[in-house]
């Protein structure tokens, strides 16, 4: 399963392709961080954004997205940029017909060092480790979007088993409408 | 000039076009309320979004595109949806090679009631005064969107003869690096 993870922001947006099976270690394919000029107008910034990671999904043919869920009790404007980004990347995974899963910073943490509490620095080095690196990826957002890839290939190995599970064992699931 | 206003949301996004020029009564031509299912997934809503909006500049070939600029003090799972349907609205019009205008609630309040602080029911009553409508548009999110097209249509006008002054009299402004 190869699993493209973002990290989103609107100046310094992580990207990380990932590759593995559930409870194995991973193998890197690719990982950038996309910046996007803050002086620019914020179409132009959304658009470059969409580019880049539209050229990402083209030419590393990811599975699934799993993009970084955003909430708000940041400083506004950084959770606005942020949000704004995750809405771009969610959209160019939809546009190219993938699944998109969103985790919380906690789900994340919890999956790659066992500790939803974990700091950067843990995350960082367990990236290293599980994807077997010779040096810690730089920079931090980009450690996070390879975190977010890892957690989605075993955490999404789980779910869809558990959903086979259901779906042959169970009565269907109605969808949620509020 | 014709603009799309876009009074963004996830589960009801606002859509109106109209034609004017700054200081007189502009002509409505196009108004809908595009709706996502809140019980499919995030990835899919923002890509029926993304093609509504992308279908109705196609159709009605707007010169600029005028979103709501979200603020965060609402509530915020409101907010999130917000600002992931402006970011789809922005990116459309990016796309398309329209420039883009944000407006708070305030502004478009000011700019077609003359308060910033006016209710819903005075912009639905001027919107359709200034359209020369029969009946009002319904629902509000169809009148928001309205509003900020005239607001546009007026403000964009009063902004284009400032930029020509300054372009025309002054130094070139820098871009602004934050």
């Amino acid at each position: 399963m190869r699993v493209l993870g973002v990290d989103p922001g609107l100046t310094r947006c992580g990207a990380g392709v990932v590759e593995g099976v559930p409870g194995r270690t991973c193998r890197l394919v690719a990982v950038e961080v996309i910046v996007t000029d803050p002086g620019a107008d914020l179409g132009a910034r959304l658009l470059a954004l969409d580019s880049a990671l539209a050229a990402l999904v083209a030419e590393h043919a990811p599975d699934a997205v799993a993009v970084e869920r955003v909430f708000s009790q940041h400083n506004v404007r950084t959770v606005m940029g942020t949000a704004q980004a995750g809405a771009v990347a969610m959209l160019a995974a939809a546009r190219a017909g993938l699944p998109v899963q969103t985790y919380t910073p906690s789900e994340v943490k919890a999956a790659v060092t066992g500790s939803g509490q974990a700091d950067k620095a843990q995350v960082t080095a367990m990236v290293t480790r599980l994807l077997r690196l010779t040096t810690p990826p730089r920079p931090a957002d980009a450690a996070d979007a390879l975190a977010l890839a890892i957690c989605h290939v075993w955490r999404g190995g789980v779910q869809a088993k558990l959903a086979a599970a259901l779906g042959s064992a169970g009565p269907a699931r109605t969808g949620g409408v509020r």
